[in-house]
């Protein structure tokens, strides 16, 4: 594995690898990345994903430069190509995570760079570390990635997190994909053809309540305004939501996830969020840093 | 202690050990934190709070990751809310160090985070690690925390580390606060309460000059333009200041402190600045390194 | 040496004492500088030389804090001297690399700073750190500093990298300089006088491709749309490039360098940027690291 640039590069044996090295890494850390460092090259803005990177690489005991806000404060703005930032950029890390605004570019970014790229979203098209800790958290939560009913609900067409998800579960078996959007941000069909070709049963539809009794997981999204038209975001917000009035329709087996962050779509009570088992979304995130950790140990530890 | 909110939480004894421990971490360092992570969250710009934070981490051996304009570059641009950002965060990191725009957000923080929260100024409400090293420079400079004139100067309104540093105060006897105030920016009733239920002489003047002879200490402060209106900022600024026409009347013992960072209510030549002992608010700013160093190790050093 | 300001405070053999470490720091690593930290006050954005000196920071052991956008997010925004902030942030850590948009300020916080000062551009000033690094890639590439044909190219009157390279290369002997601009970007008399009172020979052009089969070394910069007005810019930006009509009038010893980031003026296929040995300037940025390492070394190693 020299990059990390879509889900599909992943086979089910180094996802499960990575998986049991992550449970190993929750409570025995390493320095074995020490001397090691780690470039943050985000082009749009991050919490989760940039922090939990920056602290996985100092866990391991490596070190990290980086920006926060690589579109208004590196050389992109006096006119320099992505290419050769990364070009740069490379000759002085020994691993660049970036997150960049255009679709494709992680995979430019891999054919130049020295070093490994990691993905960390392009645009609208892949986020795979994303897709790796939320198939982790599936495994940890329902003990295994087999005969699982899923809900995946909101923005299909442009959330980059649920492409990157279906890819993954297209590796296992005898798991049902029920895809919930409004009509104009529905699942695209490229992933509906791999998962067909990959025997993975699904369904699409436009309503929520009647499927959240027989979900194993309820995987929402954020309608995000920032990537479509202000018509088709006043249209799609505010359909889909968990609330009082229908969280108690969940099986206590189920587990609500979110890649976050949410707004309005999730709305219950803080004792419920705190409490509460079929709420996963915050040890969901924690789950990252863990992946992650798994994933730079894997990327550099040998090299 | 397991966070770091507001002033008051911080007994006599307390303060008196973190003020020893400071002074052993001037010339002993210690690598007693490596493996922990800080994460500064700063959704208002600062040079001094965050790098001395930072700084005191990395010297105790420790990591730091961060963001220096969250407001921006964090999830709260997607609407995220700020316990939501705390929640994952501190599942992330060791301990956050929080500024925040508004009055009592550091609280809420507390209260949803796994790790110690340490409140770096929440709005117009408090700034205890200010105080405490305002209070070490004080016990430094004066040998002792009793018995001092204590001018308070500028906006004590508005100013969180003027409120902040009288709540300490407080635990201390036999000192007279002096609060020099225009009449639209005077300290707030809440405060003056405070040091009558503790015994703590004060008084209010619209007048600078006249107390300069018998203060101890003179702490003057910014008249911030980013917390009022502009009218309210017209009638307060330059009214009053310390240069060249009334620093001789300082006593030679007495020590001239600020917060920092000082505009036009500081204006003395760069020999006097460098030289002389009375100007004591760049040895102020460089005793928070250390401060901060001491709440830091009480924080995680056990944990 | 207490601080790096300006190329003329380097003499011939320290240049060449930085360049052998330089190149032992590329194979042999060094945790030499453990216990110390670096800030970062970039007031202009940068990602080639803020990232490099902190990842030389990291290499040598050492910890890094600072700010990406000092004029944004410091307390600048407050209204603070530039002064004020050096003498605060110089008690905070070891050593202060300084990006500041005027002339002149890197000398000016020098002047006040407890903790040694690196220039890392001042304005249409001194860029030194890119001077030694381009200095030391001519040394590598052509294997000395002597008889050498050098052209500067482009904006040789804002262009802090090419005035702060030619007052190196006056220490040096037999070379020649020819400078190719535009006639309203011409290099600075007091640059010229400089070169003629050290008796390196120098002369003036505005055509490009009469000269490049004679060169050596084709220094080439960008037309800095955000230093000038947008006419001057108009008549200067396209007038000089090299692309794939003149490249191969370059000899094959020749190296063509570029302090980086370029845009349209140099245009050559990925192949050739990939594998021609001529084209020096993505091993000339790697050199950075490593020469930045060596003056970290030089600065902070016997302190």
């Amino acid at each position: 594995m020299k990059h990390v640039i879509e889900s599909q590069q992943f086979d089910k044996e180094t996802l499960i690898e990575i998986f049991n090295k992550a449970e190993e890494l929750r409570t025995a850390s390493s320095n074995i990345l020490t001397g090691k460092v780690l470039a943050t090259l985000f082009y749009e803005p991050s919490t989760r994903t940039r922090l939990s990177f920056e602290s996985a690489m100092l866990k391991l005991g490596g070190d990290v430069i980086g920006t926060e806000n690589a579109s208004e404060f590196s050389s992109a703005v006096k006119g320099e190509s992505l290419q050769d930032t990364i070009r740069i950029v490379s000759s002085y890390v020994d691993v660049i995570v970036l997150r960049h605004f255009e679709t494709g570019s992680a995979k430019v970014a891999s054919e130049v760079s020295s070093v490994p790229v990691i993905n960390a979203g392009d645009g609208s098209g892949q986020h795979p570390t994303q897709a790796i800790l939320d198939l982790y958290t599936i495994w940890r939560e329902q003990g295994g990635l087999d005969n699982l009913t899923i809900l995946m609900v909101g923005d299909l067409k442009y959330g980059r997190t649920v492409s990157s998800l279906c890819y993954l579960l297209g590796k296992f078996k005898d798991n049902k994909i029920i895809f919930i959007s409004p009509s104009n941000l529905k699942i695209k069909s490229g992933i509906k053809e791999y998962l067909e070709k990959h025997d993975t049963n699904f369904e699409e539809s436009s309503e929520l309540n009647p499927h959240l009794q027989i979900a194993d997981v309820i995987y929402l999204t954020r309608i995000q305004k920032e990537r479509m038209s202000e018509e088709e975001y006043n249209n799609a917000k505010g359909l889909y939501g968990i609330n009082q009035d229908n969280f108690h329709l969940l099986k206590e087996s189920a587990r609500l996830m979110h890649p976050l962050p949410h707004i309005e779509e999730i709305c219950l009570p803080l004792a419920v969020e705190g409490s509460d088992k079929r709420v996963a979304y915050f040890r969901q995130a924690e789950n990252g840093l863990y992946v992650r950790m798994a994933l730079l140990l894997r990327l550099l530890s040998s090299s």
